[in-house]
């Protein structure tokens, strides 16, 4: 039934809070539909509500559990919430679909609550490219807040998540966390830091290392004013939850004080634009496939064309046609 | 004094067999080198001659034992190897460079040997882009087989060695292996098949396994004619060797018999030749940052344009120019 409606009737059903509608729409996004461009137009006079908020650490730090407790905490304010499982590992996505029944139970039947699992494997530009289509739809259906998580591994997700209005980063105390975590260069994306776990051996000696690891570094780490608070969650029975929803009401206010808010959304809107756009080039280059690539690969391969030249042929051939 | 050196210079000491003009012109591909376009230049009237040899498989089934092994074997029939390693994982590559040495001591001074690990983190475009452009220095060098080992993870090394002239899929025995190789989607680009560590408990039945899974899906995998031999090795001892080189071997001759070696090597040139466009037009997209692509954002970003048409306006801007 869904399935038949246009994509204008999509979008006003989602505006009405219909989750079917919403998902659909997400759908039709993730699965690079040729009704792509329609979607994006229709929900773009909707979209710039959402406080988009990133989660990010290495597997084992609690991420859907906190992210779980997140929800709980929005819902209790009343706000409408929408996740994107953007993790592999989370048991929100692809596999692990047992785990995210139990899990996510206590937000079942909420029709204020969307999770969606993210299934971007195989999608010409990967993350980059999906995860914003599918925060618009879920701004444009108004959802409050996002949630978007995502295992802290592969440049792309930390990408995904430098771009969010507020980038929360869960360690654990006993693995070897702020070393690891400045690493994985995940502590210069941080606003809010979360050491989750908090009940275990070693989370004090983590909140230490993290403190001094700001302190030293935090005129790099980002702008001068702003000194990422470090929250201790025991994210499992919902301890601590309230100061790490209260670090990130904070960073907002500062954010949008001193522009970085704006300038946040501004990259954000550039990195969108600059996916599309390089998925929109590859596809096109894939199109053409039997006619002018194929006459400069074979080119190329007999050594008559060096393959920078073919490329320069290759990219003024695709804005000619 | 390498450094010095005109790009012109560079090719003809590198095809002088001088390994220190070789290394330089891989670092200046890899570093995308202002010089990048001059280097390919120079190479391709060189380039085509070498036979390219893809290795993959899970951590731990020995890639680069059995690499050190296949060295051995091509050197003793007077043939130059060049090796690249892009398995992070190897200890050719990055950090463990310790077991590099102390592994491939045995090439250590054999001029006609060329071992690099290639470095491609934060290279736009990654792996798909910088192999080909390394491949292409060794091919010019003179380099008469060249071996590429990558681990047996990830969308761009599965791509890498697709385009070998032969990939060859190693395995291990114990490791649920018939069954991983499956999913991973490295079945299907495998041409010749190694159950290394053949020793092991277990070696037979997964020969076995394998044997059933080719000769069940072996129209799917890989035209009419060709079934993938399956060899058994034992890289560290070199037992089995000379079966797995006698394997790649018969797959050339059939490959040339069949055409599958020329549509193979226009299917690399094909991906090498949109691997440098897509790079390319990143980083056209990049120089414009300040000027068209922050204009479009912020018309995204205020909900005055919709994304796609963004895309589609930098797209045209970048060939305007």
């Amino acid at each position: 039934m869904v399935r038949d409606l246009s994509v204008p009737e999509l979008v006003d059903r989602a505006r009405q809070r219909q989750p079917r509608a919403v998902a659909r729409l997400i759908s039709l996004v993730e699965d690079a539909s040729p009704r792509l461009r329609e979607v994006a137009e229709a929900l773009t006079p909707h979209t710039g509500r959402a406080r988009v908020i990133g989660l990010t650490g290495a597997p084992g730090v609690g991420k859907s559990t906190t992210t779980s407790a997140l929800v709980s905490a929005y819902r209790a304010q009343g706000q409408r919430v929408g996740v994107l499982a953007v993790d592999p590992s989370s048991p929100f996505s692809g596999g692990a679909l047992l785990g995210d029944r139990v899990r996510m139970g206590e937000h079942a039947g909420d029709q204020d609550v969307f999770i969606r699992s993210m299934a971007t494997r195989g999608h010409l530009g990967g993350l980059a490219w999906a995860t914003p289509q599918a925060l618009r739809v879920l701004d444009a259906a108004g959802f409050d807040v996002v949630l978007v998580e995502t295992v802290g591994v592969g440049q792309s997700e930390v990408d995904v998540i430098k771009l969010a209005d507020c980038a929360v980063v869960l360690l654990a105390p006993g693995m070897g966390d702020g070393i690891q975590a400045a690493k994985a260069g995940i502590l210069e994306i941080a606003d809010v830091f979360a050491v989750n776990k908090a009940d275990r051996d070693g989370a004090d000696a983590t909140v230490r290392e993290l403190k001094h690891a700001i302190s030293l570094g935090r005129r790099e780490i980002r702008g001068p004013s702003w000194r990422q608070p470090v929250v201790k969650t025991i994210a499992s029975v919902a301890e601590g939850i309230d100061d790490l929803v209260t670090g990130i009401a904070e960073h907002r206010a500062w954010a949008e004080d001193h522009g970085e808010f704006a300038a946040r959304r501004l990259a954000r809107a550039r990195a969108e634009v600059e996916s599309i756009a390089v998925r929109e080039v590859r596809s096109r280059f894939g199109e053409m496939r039997s006619d002018v690539l194929d006459r400069l690969a074979e080119a190329v391969r007999s050594g008559a064309l060096d393959p920078y030249r073919a490329a320069d042929d290759l990219i003024a051939s695709i804005v000619d046609r």
